[in-house]
C-alpha cells in the first residue's frame, strides 16, 4: 500500500480527521497515514496550497496526498487528482479544483504534472453532502493505495485549465527592482513564509519590506535565526522552499504587524 | 491485533495522550492506534458521547473504543465494556459508566449491546489514582486487541443499569409540534449538533429554532452547507448522523449566540 | 526498527511536524513512530525535559527519542545523545544540550546514562541551518532505529560536561524544613507539576505552598483528585512521576494564580 499524507482544515478537536483517518484504515488497511496538518485555518485555501508545496518534498516518492480544504463542498466544483512523476514512479495528490494545487504544480524543476478530472467517479460514492474529504476523497485514495492509477480513474485535463489563484507567484518588477509577495503563513514561532521560492531568489539584494501600509522596514539577510540581530528582522531561505521574514527568538509577525494574506512589497535601497 | 481507536479530553499539549498511545505500543504492539479526538473540552461527557456515536460508524467494525473522560478518577465509579456485535464480530467500547455510551448505545437499528462491569479486572492493575487511561483502560484495551473477550473479563450487567443522562435523547412535543434539542457540540466552522438523530428525522417541516432566551430565528432545511442563503442560517442532517444547525463560510454559533450545552426548542411556524 | 518517540516545540498547526514524521517515514520505514507532544511552548526546555521524563519510563523500552526545542537552531550547540541501558538493551535520547536531558538522567534508580556528542555526524547532512529536527535529528534517530549504536556514531562524553540548568531539582531546606520548587508546567486541567519528584518525597508533611509574592495557602495531601475539598488545593504524586497542586474538577493554576515557570516554597505549619 502506498502511504497515504492528509491536508486538511478540519482541526483537531473536532472527529473530523479521525473518521477520515479511521475511513482510510477501513478502505487501505496497512497504509502509513502521515499528517501534514489538519489545522489550516478554515477554508483558507493558499495557506494550504503553501503547506503542501513546502511539505511534499520530504515526504514518501510514491505517497498519495488527500487535501481537503473544500469551502465549495456541496456545490458542482470539481474534485481533481494531479500525478507528479518521480524515479520511484511518482506522487499523486487528491483536492479540490480551487487553486490548492497552485503552488506545488508551479514548483521550479518538478516533473511535467499530470492532471485528471476524479468529478465521475467521486460521483458513484453514495456521500454525505458535507463531508467528502471522508467519504469520497478517502475511498479514491483508498484505490490509488492499493496500485489503481489516476489515468484509469478519471478524465485527462490541461493543467492550465485548473483554477490558479494570483497569490500564487511572486511578481518581480525590474525596472524599481521591487518584488511583490503575500504573506502565505505565519507559523507558531511568528516566522512570516513568503510567496517567493528559494529556488529563484532575487537578482539584487532585499535590504528592506514596504508594508500593506506604506512603512518601509530594514531587513537583514541571514542564514539562520540566530543571526538575526535582537530586535530586528531576517529575511532568509529558511527550511520550508520559501522565503520567510524572521526575527531571533521572537515573532517578525508581531514586529512587523503582519498577519496571513497581507501583500508585502521587497525593495532594494542602496 | 485489532485496531483501537482513542477518545479522551487529554489535549494534545500534555504528554498523557502520548502516554496512553505509548502504553497501548508496548501492550498491544502491531495495534493500529486511531485517535477520534483528544480535545474533548475537559469532562465534557456529553461532547465525549456524542464523538463516539458520531464516530463509530466509521472506524474498523473489529476496533476496540477507549473512552477516557472521566471527572470521577479514583472515585469508586465503575469501567464498563459494551460489545456492539456485527457481522465481523463486533465493535467494543471502554469508558467510565458516566453517560459516555448513551448516544452510541441508542443509535436506532444497532444490533443490542451486551455490557459489562469491568471494575474487577479494572482494580487488578497497579495504577495511579489519576490516571486510569493510561494504566487500566490501556492494558485493558490491550487483552481486548490480542483477543480476549468481554465475556471472559467482566461480570455482564443489564445495559438499563448503566448511567443515561437526560441530554441524550430529544423530546418530541406531538401536539405542539416541538421538539426539545440540546447542543451536543460546536465545531471548528461554528456548525452546532444537535441531539436529534438523523434516522429518526421530524415528522413535521422544522422552520425555525427558539433560543434558551425565547427569541425565535428562521431556519432554512438544506443538504448542504453551500445551499444556505448568505446571513442565514441552515437545518440539515450534515454528515454525523445527528441534525445539526449551520451557515454558509459562517459560524451558526456566532450568527445565533449558541454555545456547547445550551437548549433549543425547534419549531414549525406554518 | 526501534520505535521512535516525537517531542518538540513545533506546534501541530504548522506542517513541521508532519515533515518530521515524513523524513523518519522515509529514512526509518516500518517504525512506529509516537508522538510525546508537539507543543511544548516555544522555547521552553525546561517544560520538554519535564514531558521526556515523565514519559519516559512508559515508552517501549527499546524506544528512540527525539528531542527538538532548540532555541540554538543554528548556533554551535552541541547535539547529543544518551543511552539508558535496560534489560531489554535500552533507550537511546537525542536532543541539542541545552538541559532537556536534566530531569531525565537524574531519574532516581535509573541505570547509569552514557552521553555521546553526535555534532560530527550532524554536521554530515545537507541541512537547512532552522529546521535540525528534519534534517539532522530524523537521519540520526533513522540510523539508531535501525540498528545502529550511539557509541558507533559520536564521541563519549562525560555525563557532567551537559549544559545542567538550575530548574533541574528541588532544594531542600532541613532546618526550616521547606522545599524550593519549579512549576515545570501547568496541564490543560490546571493541575501544577512541580520540580519535585515522587520517588524522592519531603520527609515531613507539606502542609501549605508559599507563592513567590510571599502569600502562603493551605494545601491538602490527597491520593486522588476527587479526594480534593471543594475550593481546596491538593498536593498529591499523581501519575506523570513528580508531586503535584491540583484542584477537583478545576483548576490549581487558577486558584492559585501560577504560571509555568514560578518559584514556590512548599513548608510544614505544625
Amino acid at each position: 500500500m502506498r502511504p497515504i499524507a492528509l491536508l486538511t482544515d478540519f482541526g483537531l478537536a473536532d472527529p473530523y480527521a479521525g473518521q477520515l483517518r479511521a475511513a482510510l484504515a477501513r478502505l487501505a488497511p496497512g497504509a502509513t497515514l502521515l499528517d501534514i496538518s489538519h489545522s489550516v485555518e478554515p477554508f483558507a485555501v493558499s495557506q494550504a496550497a503553501f503547506f503542501l508545496a513546502a511539505s511534499a518534498p520530504h515526504f514518501p516518492s510514491t505517497a498519495v496526498f488527500v487535501c481537503v480544504v473544500d469551502p465549495g463542498v456541496g456545490s458542482p466544483r470539481r474534485i481533481v487528482g494531479a500525478h507528479v512523476p518521480n524515479a520511484k514512479g511518482g506522487q499523486d495528490i487528491l483536492a479540490p479544483d480551487n487553486g490548492l494545487l497552485g503552488l506545488l504544480l508551479g514548483t521550479p524543476g518538478i516533473a511535467p504534472p499530470r492532471v485528471f478530472d476524479l468529478s465521475d467517479p467521486a460521483s458513484s460514492y453514495a456521500a454525505s453532502a458535507t463531508f467528502h474529504g471522508r467519504d469520497i476523497f478517502a475511498p479514491l485514495a483508498g484505490r490509488l493505495s492499493a496500485g489503481e492509477q489516476l489515468e484509469d480513474m478519471g478524465r485527462e485535463i490541461n493543467p492550465r485549465e485548473l483554477v490558479r489563484p494570483d497569490w500564487a507567484e511572486a511578481r518581480i518588477h525590474r525596472k524599481t527592482r521591487e518584488i511583490d509577495v503575500h504573506v502565505l503563513h505565519v507559523d507558531r514561532y511568528g516566522n512570516c513564509l513568503l510567496s517567493l521560492r528559494a529556488a529563484t531568489p532575487p537578482p539584487w539584494p532585499v535590504t528592506a519590506v514596504q508594508m500593506p501600509w506604506g512603512q518601509r522596514r530594514v531587513v537583514h539577510q541571514v542564514r539562520a535565526y540566530a543571526q538575526v540581530p535582537e530586535g530586528g528582522v531576517g529575511f532568509l531561505t529558511g527550511s520550508q522552499g520559501f522565503f520567510e521574514l524572521a526575527a531571533n527568538q521572537a515573532s517578525a509577525a508581531v514586529i512587523l504587524g503582519l498577519r496571513r494574506g497581507d501583500a508585502l512589497r521587497l525593495v532594494w535601497e542602496e
